[in-house]
């Protein structure tokens, strides 16, 4: 098989489907690389339009990843945008939009998968947990919203977990192994 | 002079420009139509580039706007993407983030024209105010944020003016001039 291309800016996304895909012997490379996103789409179209244009260009086969947080009290805000609303509005924001409201949220991971001259293919991952009330390890560099989201049934902020603890229940790691059980029977 | 363009599927802002531009004669066209904008791009970037893939499609010399909301207590959060956040945290939500904070605002518009095969020619507009604590006149149809917005010394929200009181000290009104000018000069 091809060497796989994932497109990608962000480090820690690349590093937790590296670590999934190895188990099955599919090697990953990155490509660090930025690609447009329009604002009204959803993870699911932003996924599919970047992996095609993407595959088509280069001429090889390629997967892109697109989280997006929904907050339960707010109807499903900030969705395909978190990145731009903790820019924005930072931790504080968040803690005072869910001051005693309903934390539940879930995040969602969208894997297309692309070859040159055929259509994307999407693998999804969801996780649903609680926002929490203050930031756990602030000093460790990791993903924003890590550091405030408890998956059900786990006690603990996701980056307080291992990155195996995390790749076995996260969002992103489900989407990963969906594709990696994808490309085994292909 | 050709018929301008106003691709737009927001009545307000076509009411409110038409308003001014037909005070020089020149006459204004409604294109009820979405166009896609990225997430990354900024007002001048979203407006420009709208403008010319429109104006070689149709032919036709036309305008798109594009408006954005800055907060000053949160890094000019929701800057580019005001219906985005309005839609998803609701007044709730905004007087939420801006309790006890500082609720300085601007409002910025970017007039884009295009003649086809032409560079886009920007216009630009801004207006300074404060985010009231409150809704006012919540039963009036209008864009959501003239509900909550004071601009500097007028003592009251922007939904309780009239067009003519709106368009004399609005962004928007301060951009559609400034094409105004420049279209009557050509």
């Amino acid at each position: 098989m091809d060497k796989l291309i994932f497109v990608t800016t962000n480090k820690y996304k690349f590093k937790e489907i590296n670590d999934i895909l190895k188990k099955y012997d599919i090697e990953l490379e990155h490509f660090d690389h930025e690609y447009s996103e329009a604002k009204e789409d959803s993870l699911e179209e932003v996924s599919k339009k970047a992996a095609k244009i993407l595959a088509d260009k280069l001429g090889k086969p390629l997967i892109v990843e697109d989280t997006g947080i929904f907050f339960k009290s707010y109807n499903n805000f900030p969705g395909a945008l978190p990145k731009f609303v903790i820019n924005g509005i930072g931790f504080e924001g968040i803690f005072r939009l869910l001051k005693d409201k309903d934390r539940t949220a879930y995040f969602k991971s969208v894997i297309a998968y692309c070859q040159p001259g055929q259509k994307p293919i999407l693998f999804i991952g969801e996780i649903s947990g609680k926002i929490l009330k203050e930031v756990i390890e602030p000093d460790i560099e990791a993903m924003p919203y890590t550091h405030i989201f408890v998956p059900d049934g786990t006690g603990k902020a996701v980056v307080q977990m291992t990155l195996e603890e995390k790749n076995a229940i996260s969002h992103r790691g489900e989407a990963a192994r969906k594709l990696a059980e994808y490309l085994k029977l292909k």
